[in-house]
């Protein structure tokens, strides 16, 4: 399915495969704490700067969960991603960094198979129980990670 | 159309109005930092629990742009929000805060019109020039507010 070959495409760096996935036309992005980006040119434009700036990145999918109707799919899911930029030194790899990030991606049906129409990633700012025990502060704000 | 309803429900606090809006069923939703919420009852609880602790929202939206292929329609907003919850002070409203999110909504066409099938919205984790100029620190990480 054209979810898993998002993934595939960028765990592998590979522009053009993710190029093809995208519907032609007026598709939407966002990415994590991104404003929006509007149309094929600048939400491409988007990935090869991402990608241009991240030299390793592996998504973990969990909660997938598929909605079809008509020409229409909805997926959600939780991607936890671990990756790394370049590091200072040449030859070796930045720190790795752990993200969670919720997905909500639209596909349409064409004569080519499922194509991205919109994907939409935002941070899970989490409160964990570890942050109340540490600073005895339960006041229910998401406004950090 | 059901775009401005979902807000102008969200403003009036009005649960039965906002209720309706949505498709019955397979539904989605992704609140600003929040993790993924799936279907009617839960996405439901969860609008009642924001209502429930905030005392006043306005919504200024901008760059609505909608694309529709069948019978979806999928609207991308920014949405500046104005908000506030409850004061310490019986009868005060609590401090406002201005939000900065982006939302990308999916409706599907019903004989009963447009209903809400998705909604995601995220924070824009802006990097102001302002900041750069600052601490001099031009470091390209939209980690924080």
């Amino acid at each position: 399915m054209a979810n898993t070959a998002l993934y595939e495409a960028m765990e592998q760096g590979d522009f053009e495969a993710l190029s093809a996935l995208w519907l032609p036309g007026d598709v939407s992005c966002v990415h994590p704490g991104w404003p929006l980006l509007r149309g094929n040119g600048e939400v491409l434009r988007s990935y090869a700067l991402i990608m241009a700036n991240t030299d390793y990145i592996q998504f973990f999918l969990t909660d997938v969960e598929v909605s079809v109707e008509g020409d229409t799919a909805l997926v959600t899911c939780t991607e936890n991603i671990l990756s790394g930029g370049p590091a200072e030194e040449e030859g070796e790899l930045g720190p790795l960094v752990g993200q969670l990030v919720v997905a909500t991606n639209v596909f349409r049906r064409t004569g080519d198979g499922w194509r991205i129409w919109s994907h939409h990633g935002s941070p899970v700012l989490t409160e964990t129980s570890e942050d109340e025990d540490e600073d005895g502060n339960g006041d229910g704000g998401r406004s950090g990670i």
